[in-house]
């Protein structure tokens, strides 16, 4: 077998600033949602489902929504339930299974809480590029996630 | 209180592009990994020690280099110690606590499962992208990194 062609430095340091970038921003994110109650998954949760027709969507959509197994969201949801943001509905006449549904209660707490969560990313990520380099990530990460959504499994 | 500063179109787009990018190639590297035995955090933690002095690291810097808690590291090691990848030692001489270190066979493991990582690295993120781009990636996330370190609050 031949030598796999490892990291260049300037790879190496740009996967792991990547890696770091995510990691803390996804730590920081989830710190500064701690007083309203939500993790920054619930948070996205809330958004998905207030962003579609009826506030309501497909357990399976939202699992590639928020890119995460559906045993896991399920697991996810079923502690949202009980917290009153959401509720499960099953639709008689269609196969294809359980919708996660906004209540009223989860559609006015993520009101409340996303200008916070706003301030939030903007301080501990986008204020601090550029114009260009926020286009730039849009152009570089494009087609890793075309990429990455192409190889994906089926679940 | 004013109107939050909303995200633009723009800066919309390269956050989420920035959230999916970097879920969806956790995930993916994740499952690369699954033929090893090793999920994408065991892996980063051998890594880790496999780098260091004597392959051993103090708990709360190995807690610091993968951007954890201590308690979520703990039970990640305590997964990782039955699985003989990796042992806990105390230091009698030393009231900073527990070391972890690489064991005989976590050693073997990564440098066995390294050529196989990299490759999936390459494969889903790096070589997708222009020499120019992960010039510029490094670029973008070092400040945001160095940011977020420094507002990060000591555990």
């Amino acid at each position: 077998m031949e030598d796999p062609r490892w990291l260049s430095p300037q790879e190496q340091r740009a996967w792991r600033a990547h890696l770091a970038a995510h990691r803390l921003l996804f730590y920081q994110l989830d710190r500064d949602l701690q007083g309203s109650g939500l993790s920054l998954n619930d948070y996205e949760i809330l958004v998905n489902l207030s962003e579609s027709p009826e506030h309501r969507m497909r357990m399976s959509e939202l699992a590639d929504a928020t890119i995460q197994s559906r045993s896991r969201l399920s697991h996810q949801i079923s502690r949202m339930e009980a917290a009153g943001l959401v509720v499960r509905e099953n639709c008689e006449d269609d196969r294809r299974g359980t919708f996660a549904v906004l209540t009223g209660r989860g559609w006015e707490i993520i009101q409340k809480v996303a200008p916070d969560h706003v301030v939030s990313v903007r301080r501990h990520f986008i204020d601090l590029l550029t114009p260009e380099q926020i286009a730039l990530l849009d152009e570089i990460y494009t087609p890793v996630v075309n990429h990455l959504q192409s190889v994906r499994s089926p679940r």
